[in-house]
């Protein structure tokens, strides 16, 4: 073991060891070269599986037992279920009743309902979670409370890293709104669909054991199936895997504030005004208010213009949906469904596709989907003077929100962020940026409700604009009117504990979260 | 190198060593247990392919050229456009063009169109063929004339081959109905639609370089994929892929003759008496005009009872599309169409589901497909007394067919042989079957026109035939009237020379074929 730190090319201080296993400090964008090959899972045979293909046990704790649950093991779930997940707290609670301790969580993301298992963080069922976390787990690491640190990486890392071994899964267990005995399962049918499982795609293919958890089994074949039964081990029928109103949670309605209304109008201005927006265009918009206003802008120019986009990429929703059945968007490349509508769509409409992290996003395969879509909308809690920006912390130093695939979604042919000039009379374009997650010159153009800043590496769009009336400003005069409104913020205080590392998509450290130094 | 044969589970004698590579003999069903670790090809990184996603290069000679073809190496081919098949010819033509010798070429079948190709066998291009091999390259084979051992394996054994790293492919070229520049691809679409590109699936996984072509180019995405584009190295548009006509090819009819209608309704009543028809059983029928005419007499049954299928295996067909549409079958699991009719199906019914030999068929995985299959309608060119049977070659010791699904098949509930008690005056049933590709603990039924055997250990099935009037007799019984009709055969002559091997699904050797000895 060792402390060691290193700047990377970022010139952030990062280590050279994580939780005992090397660690590669980043070099920049497409500088480092992977060696070595993939992970190769152990070779399986039919003779020692059921025959008829029936692999059911009767409960969740005697699946874990016989994939051979113990000490130090690596378990994974997925977050389709959002928060309305039930089966990662039942994999915890079985671990916890046969007193298995020392577990690596490695989530796809957690949530505020996962909040439950920080009791078993507390008494070491749980050692530490690799895993995008939202909300309180997320708060609990940055006090320093987790016993080994914490592992962030994007949708697109994480399927890299299972892939390339940096983790291997021992036991994976794949909720599923529905599965047939055999394990082939998909998300778009039962009570607690989830519309897609791509995030646990890897899990299946790379996993040792494989458990699929569901609430509705169906006679084989489980049709479709996005998990394939032939990587599964055993299969379980519970009451409930989720909590319908809960899994379709997060922002589904479009921004009422004026201000994020602006912003949003700016950004699709900005997009007709340097040609973004042209027939056959292909766009990626997120899940916030502001980013489905964005898309019922670009529906609005896209009508008036007679022109339609040949795809978008998901997470979907009921403004997504209605763009594809109007015929505005010719296909949905979706990783997952935000609502009902989404649900609907993907499971009866052949136009509306499933894709995986491995399709979308891996950044260490022949290529992926990111980096052929036109234009990408996405958040940031924070930008620097470089357009290098922030998703993973506030501006107060605590860790309170996953990567997505907001990393991967920065090969996009042009990358918008859309965020607020402060949040909470707190500046959001600062001198350095807390965490550092995405490198500015991925970066092109900020848009906040008092201008438009466009990275300088883009001069194509910068001559676009011109004449257009659009408010281009730098970010520094846009940083400097903040901080004339709400003053220069305060940076937040930390201790020398290392409690998180920021993962690029390749696999490198990017940068790392330290411990909040207490106020009291 | 060692010659050395071993006597395997079966009583053949089976050389250790193939092309210098070591081999397992057979060890008995279910009794090899496989060691290690998959196959895992490197990593690659998206840094070393096209930002925008476009692998277009102009040629096919220049994609090979790119992929760095030389001497010695295995190149894949799929056979989805079967007769049509414009592709292998092509990546030969531009080998022998380039001056490359000594080839290994790996086709997951070929055909007759694949004479063209037996000068490249002649000049040394090709050293030999491990696929299977349907005409005159099997003929070429069996005379002794290819420099190296051939292999034969199943479809499954073919994934099982690939992911174990029993053969690792250099290059895979996958001709496709419909392809995107970044590499998705399927068959459904396009003047050579060839309605799947299961068979190729492994090829795009594990290939160290994988080149896409099609005559029909889409802009991406290409909807549905079943090749990956993230898996793809380089794409290619040529002319022409197949030609149509020859790619539906195949006896897509049913039979006329009076015995094979008997033998097939014999076969629909064997499956009615004992119960094996009821409602949501499964089924597999091939593509013969003999078990067209099951799956024919199979429905009669069903629309008589009221009752329908849980799902029917492809290959698919119009009977079985129509079956699909009358709604006796809730879904079609499809590994290849054989018409036109089965192309329009799997593009358009969400009910006609893409499968690949990895799900259905691939015995070192966690179970597949082919156990799950109520009953199994195969035939064969020879059985002998131990219910063992032949589907590689003719009672005059020449190699003329592949594999096929045929060994993977032989794990359904049920395996029925619906044979002719002789072929050209050749008794079918023999006291040894030239080549062994099936144990006979696994196939439980041989239907002739002049009666049934059933397989001693399928007690239940003798017990439920008792009285129903069916015309059950032993193996021998059968084997003495149609040498009473035909005379005793005379056997084949070989040399010693052994000119191909055949794997069981497990990748040991079950059988090897010998050259045949010139009559001249």
């Amino acid at each position: 073991m060792t402390n060691e730190l290193v700047k990377n090319a970022a010139g952030r201080m990062v280590p050279v060891e994580i939780n005992g296993k090397p660690a590669v400090p980043f070099m920049g964008v497409g500088k480092y070269h992977p060696q070595g090959n993939r992970y190769a899972p152990r070779i399986p045979s039919n003779m020692d599986y059921p025959a008829d293909g029936n692999k059911l046990v009767p409960s969740l704790k005697e699946a874990l037992i016989r994939a051979g649950l113990r000490d130090g093991m690596t378990i994974s779930t997925h977050h389709h279920f959002r928060e309305g997940d039930l089966v990662a707290n039942m994999v915890f609670d079985c671990a916890s009743e046969l007193g298995i301790k020392n577990l690596c969580w490695f989530p796809s993301a957690s949530f505020s309902c996962h909040a439950y298992l920080l009791k078993y963080l507390d008494d070491g069922t749980i050692s530490h979670i690799e895993g995008s976390m939202n909300g309180p787990l997320g708060r609990y690491c940055s006090e320093g409370k987790m016993r080994k640190t914490a592992v962030l990486r994007s949708h697109g890392g994480r399927y890299q890293a299972i892939q390339d071994g940096d983790v291997k899964i021992d036991i994976a267990v794949i909720g599923a709104g529905c599965a047939d005995a055999f394990g082939n399962a998909n998300g778009v049918n039962g009570p607690s669909a989830s519309g897609l499982l791509g995030f646990a795609v890897a899990d299946a293919q790379y996993a040792n054991q494989v458990i699929v958890v569901t609430d509705n089994l169906v006679p084989f074949p489980c049709i479709p199936w996005q998990i394939q039964g032939n990587y599964v081990d055993f299969t379980v029928k519970v009451d409930r895997v989720g909590i319908p109103e809960k899994i379709v949670s997060g922002t589904t309605e479009v921004t009422r504030s004026p201000d994020r209304l602006l912003i949003a109008e700016m950004t699709a201005q900005f997009c007709d005004v340097t040609g973004i927006i042209h027939d056959g265009f292909s766009f990626q918009a997120g899940a916030g208010g502001t980013a489905l206003s964005v898309g019922n802008f670009f529906a609005d120019i896209m009508r008036k213009k007679g022109i339609k986009a040949r795809f978008a990429r998901g997470g979907s929703n009921k403004y997504l949906v209605q763009m594809l059945e109007e015929n505005l968007v010719e296909y949905i490349l979706d990783g997952q469904t935000f609502d009902l509508e989404g649900v609907r769509s993907i499971r009866d409409n052949p136009r509306h596709v499933m894709t995986s992290p491995f399709t979308s996003y891996n950044y260490h395969s022949k290529g992926n989907f990111a980096g052929m879509v036109d234009v990408v909308i996405l958040g940031a809690t924070e930008v620097d003077l470089n357009f290098n920006a922030n998703v993973v912390s506030h501006s107060d130093g605590y860790l309170l929100h996953g990567i997505g695939g907001w990393q991967n979604c920065l090969f996009g042919k042009t990358v918008i962020l859309p965020v607020p000039l402060f949040r909470d009379r707190i500046p959001v374009i600062r001198d350095e940026v807390t965490t550092l997650c995405g490198p500015g010159e991925l970066i092109d153009v900020i848009i906040t409700e008092r201008g438009i800043a466009i990275n300088p590496l883009r001069t194509d769009l910068l001559e676009k604009v011109r004449g257009s009336g659009l408010p281009v400003k730098t970010l520094r005069q846009l940083k400097e009117e903040a901080e004339a409104i709400c003053g220069i913020p305060q940076k937040p205080l930390f201790t020398d504990k290392i409690v998180a590392a920021i993962k690029w998509v390749d696999g490198t450290v990017i940068d790392v979260v330290k411990q909040v130094k207490s106020e009291k």
